[in-house]
């Protein structure tokens, strides 16, 4: 998928929104315990009730890890369910050394048949490329986390007084290009979008923090649009766990039917 | 299991070493491929033949995770495999927002069973505290990588003149004691053993890039050892694929004894 595809799915649904598949086996509604596979279930009445009103679905992989085998063939299942123009992103926040990498990248591109996997940038170059090789696929780089611990190291200055998430993406962005590497940004840095499009004018983000994590919507899209729209906005727990009753997909649907409106306001 | 019980059996085995059960399916013999699970076939005559000079065994997760659902009922069952007495490494090097890294640490510390598992710092203290929040279970957190893209950021200053992976390691210390909290140093760097044991002298290390990767055994032991002992020195394909023939695990066995022989003088 090209960002040209994604900007057309974005306009065509008036949307840039990314559903969280964090299928938590020990939040979906217990009346799901009753089917072969709980986890399965839940994401295809997700699936169904979100997938004209999102342009990704981003399953954690931890969730599905967290089950064992029965977790890969669910999140196998999940996959194989997913329309085929809808993007979808591994989680996964892998990154090695380089035969080993290589062989993550194999089990989310090839045996899972993801479009993108999220990948943490601290073992360096070695540790993306095998990713970044894939024909037709996607590195998500983990650049500046929404979460509190972001700024434990991502924001330190290092001797040349650029923090070191700028450090990360000025380097990435010698190794891989805009149509095949992205970058992680906290909707809860809303202040640092018009930054970050300065030094990455033309790369998609993939934006989690909003819901949940307390993140800005409008304020990150007016800094961090650009002309392909250039954001996937992630939504999980605020969408997935909007009800946690018999009414779950109903109420998924409506959560994402606002962010989406919201959205194409916004477009 | 705790530092004392890791130098006892350092001092009864007269061994530091760490045996990396990287079981790439394309690198098995393939008489072994007639089995039911090859992967565990493979594992199992490995243990049996390295158990005896070795005091901790660690799956990389990548080699199991490109299998899918088999791959994780070969790891289950290498896992139950393993004498008890033997430390045990999930090298996953894993790292997530906190309820997500929760989960992670449920899948390795209590489906798996695993005594550690291999972390990764980059996005800080809430991805990495639900791991240490584990009782007689450790972390192993990543600070300077053998790989040759280590240089790209774990090497760079900080403005304060420290390089990163040292402000990694001061960081983590504030998180985590030495009952609880290891690193990765890689061997390919035995130069620095001295300024890492001036930061972390009680720690211990777990030190890959022996063997396959050209590190320097009696380099990094004489620098890097402390009253502990201190160290977990890791060789994977060096071992393991010492053959590719029948006599694997011979070759194996052979390949264990003989670094478990050099290490014997270095204690």
């Amino acid at each position: 998928m090209t960002r040209q595809d994604l900007f057309e799915q974005i306009i065509s649904k008036q949307s840039y929104l990314c559903v969280g598949l964090d299928a938590d086996i020990n939040r979906i509604p217990k009346h799901l315990l009753k089917y072969d596979d709980p986890i399965f279930e839940f994401n295809k009445q997700i699936i169904d009730a979100t997938k004209d009103l999102c342009i990704a679905y981003k399953p954690n992989l931890a969730f599905y890890e967290a089950l064992g085998p029965k977790g890969w063939l669910s999140l196998q299942k999940t996959l194989d369910y997913i329309p085929e123009e809808i993007f979808t992103i591994a989680d996964a926040k892998r990154g090695d050394i380089g035969n080993t990498s290589r062989l993550y990248a194999k089990a989310f591109f090839e045996t899972l048949n993801f479009d993108s996997v999220t990948v943490a940038p601290y073992m360096g170059e070695d540790s993306v490329m095998p990713f970044l090789e894939f024909e037709n696929k996607w590195v998500i780089l983990l650049a500046l986390t929404s979460n509190k611990g972001s700024n434990d190291f991502q924001f330190t200055k290092q001797e040349d007084g650029q923090p070191l998430y700028e450090k990360v993406m000025r380097k990435a962005m010698t190794w891989g290009t805009s149509e095949n590497l992205m970058f992680v940004v906290g909707a809860t840095h809303p202040e640092k979008f018009t930054e970050i499009r300065s030094i990455a004018p033309e790369h998609f983000l993939l934006v989690p923090g909003v819901g949940a994590q307390g993140g800005d919507l409008a304020g990150l899209s007016k800094y961090g649009k650009n002309d392909l729209l250039g954001l996937l906005v992630n939504s999980s727990r605020g969408i997935i766990f909007a009800s946690e009753g018999e009414d779950f997909a109903e109420a998924a649907g409506n959560a994402a039917k606002k962010l989406q409106i919201e959205m194409s306001g916004l477009i």
